[in-house]
């Protein structure tokens, strides 16, 4: 069948066979299939749909695009964890070292920020000499020694998906449920993941904005898992605002540390509590999730968490002197604090603003190529539904450059929604699918 | 508005104003948009659809992206006609000299055959010595002298829409009605047509296999006249068979001669008289189709109609011997008869195979630098409905390649059906929209 024949198939409204999908994966892979054959078809795909099979085999064969890692030497059921991407989300540092120190496994492969979202292994790299890229091997070694490892994805994991990404970044497909769902799915399998808990954020710091979308994103990563034989739970979790309260790669790892120190509760912990429990009962490490939230608190009181932690950074060549210190980490050389400008309810936040205030400041990405300041970023001082009064400082901006301090300082009052009348606060988990 | 907020507008099911088709149109032409970009549009315009306003400025901004033909410096009203494509169908040959006989000028842009459609330019150059390659200058002269002219399209006249057409046949958005208009009606008004008589095809030789789709393309070409400030009116004529009884270049060409002679008569001269009355109205030489026709018939008896093929080809340097003697255009070297296989009445044809036979057989391309045999054809013996006779030559084929000849025979008989019960014959044409 030729590229033409299969996307005038789909053009048309029919569904792809698995065989056919492979065709045009093999295609994208192979470069077989011209640019503009592959963004015909991802239009096609777009406005018609897929169903579960036709998504299905489309995560399998990205999947399968590249070198998948391969960690069947390792024993029992590999667990993954993967975020949709949200502001302030520092959950990774807290969560895997938790879950690892209850005895499940963990071998993550993360990716580094882009646009408002920040990315662990950033927040990973700020540590002093932290190697994210290591190759399967050293994986394998550092996972049997610790139980522990998180690595930057390597450049051949699923390149099919990853020229798709591209392309889809260019003609307008990006937000296609069906495409994000194997676009994440394909990576989590070809990272070796038996189980997969997925933690998609909903709200103004999220790439989905409402409800309705975040269910129909997580159900369809749920059927994926049914159709791939993975076993998949969605947790459907609010990015209303920051999850934690400091966004910023050395400030998200100082917040990581003082949460397994036991210093600091709230959205952050509670969200690693419920996913660590989902991956908990997955990895087969506790029998339900309440049980599994006694052993993770057991974890955090125990300090055996934390040792995780520094174990990781240790074993990637970090500074693990950090865990103790947390000055050890690079320090911004500028400061500054945003003050409420009137007193009032905190009824709302633009999330993703903030998340752009992160970027102008230094600490993320536009471009895959741009350089950053871990030590820029925002340390919140209030959350949605407080009073708050005139004056009292709300946000701390540091960064290496005063000048973009001020100017992400200027921007900042329009991201603050400040009434007289206070608003129900959405709660933290909005949803669980399993 | 960036290239992608374009496409996504489009997606998304809304409407684009005309001065955004123009920027796309624009990207086109000068390439700023990549092809991708181009093909994930077009496959939007496709599933999504376009309104008549959308078509008209897509028409209109086509038309303007290269060097559209001057025609304003001859007088009156300029009629150009158009065919969508069909098999055996010699119509301009007839028509175009015809309608300049009884006074309206015919400066027409014409294209070479590919697939199963022949093309008139084709024909034209199986004339010895004729050229249909000549520039504005000396078309404008030849109108002022004969009032007729017939040109191959220069490479400039829409490069927009070549290029759109070359992406459309490679990525599955070609049967669209509105971008098959608007490439049309592009062509048509950049060639300098004040008013254009279109004859859409409609059955197994056309592109429009049924009468619904051919009534939209009309309708839809119609509406764009009306947008675009041009007189236009849509004949939908039957495609089921070969509309003249000969399929080829060289044959064609003497099955012209003949009709103008006033020796044949039939669907092909028929088309012609309801055309060119169309055409005659629109130039204003004729108050009325029913005068026109008499007119047109009086240029057929006359021999004025004649008289003006052969103007035509000598103005272009062909051999205009051949209109007297016709042994005088290029002669096959090898010919073959194909028998009916069994009696009964001849119920349907399978046109566009007996379009792809006359390619097979060397006389048309398959892609756009082939070469081609001119005397490489079919001459047909019957028509639908005919009751015939087992044995009887129903089809003679000739060319230059005995093999090709022989291939061409043996691939007759699935094209023909032979039932002992007579079925309905459709009429010539089927609507007239004006």
């Amino acid at each position: 069948m030729h590229p033409v024949d299969l996307i005038i198939k789909k053009r048309d409204g029919a569904a792809l066979s698995a065989a056919e999908i492979q065709m045009f994966v093999d295609g994208v892979s192979q470069g077989s299939w011209p640019d503009y054959q592959v963004s015909a078809m991802l239009m096609a795909l777009f406005i018609r749909g897929m169903s579960d099979e036709e998504t299905s085999a489309l995560t399998l064969a990205m999947a399968a695009s590249g070198r998948p890692l391969d960690l069947t030497g390792l024993p029992g059921v590999k667990v993954d964890k993967h975020s949709t991407g949200g502001v302030g989300d520092t959950t990774t540092l807290v969560l895997a070292p938790l879950v690892a120190a209850c005895g499940v496994q963990v071998v993550k492969m993360s990716g580094r920020g882009l646009g408002f979202t920040g990315g662990t292994i950033d927040k990973l790299e700020s540590i002093p000499g932290f190697q994210a890229a290591i190759d399967e091997e050293r994986a394998l070694q550092l996972a049997r020694a610790n139980g522990l490892v998180i690595m930057a994805q390597t450049d051949n994991l699923t390149p099919a998906d990853k020229k798709l990404y591209a392309l889809r970044d260019v003609t307008g497909t990006v937000d296609s449920i069906p495409l994000i769902a194997a676009s994440i799915m394909s990576k989590k399998i070809a990272a070796g993941a038996d189980a997969i808990v997925l933690d998609v954020k909903c709200g103004s710091g999220a790439f989905m904005k409402d409800l309705a979308s975040a269910r129909q994103l997580a159900q369809t990563m749920v059927r994926i898992g049914k159709h791939t034989g993975r076993v998949v739970t969605a947790v459907i979790s609010s990015m209303d605002q920051p999850l934690g309260c400091q966004i910023g790669n050395t400030l998200e790892v100082a917040e990581a540390i003082q949460v397994l120190k036991g210093r600091q509760g709230g959205d952050l912990l509670d969200i690693c509590l419920i996913l660590g429990a989902e991956m908990l009962v997955a990895g087969g490490a506790a029998a339900d999730t309440g049980t599994a939230r006694i052993r993770l608190g057991q974890a955090l009181a125990d300090g055996s968490g934390l040792d995780k932690l520094r174990a990781l950074i240790e074993g990637q060549q970090g500074d693990s002197r950090v865990v103790d210190d947390p000055l050890r980490l690079p320090q911004p050389s500028c400061r500054r604090t945003w003050a409420a400008p009137r007193s009032g309810y905190l009824t709302a936040m633009d999330t993703a603003g903030l998340g752009h205030v992160f970027v102008a400041l230094g600490g993320g990405r536009l471009s895959k190529s741009d350089s950053i300041d871990v030590t820029a970023g925002l340390v919140m001082q209030a959350r949605l539904g407080q009073n708050i009064v005139a004056g009292e400082p709300l946000v701390c901006l540091q960064g290496q450059n005063q000048a973009k301090v001020d100017q992400a300082h200027d921007a900042l009052e329009a991201l603050f929604t400040i009434e007289t009348e206070a608003k129900p606060v959405r709660p933290l988990i909005l949803d669980v699918i399993r």
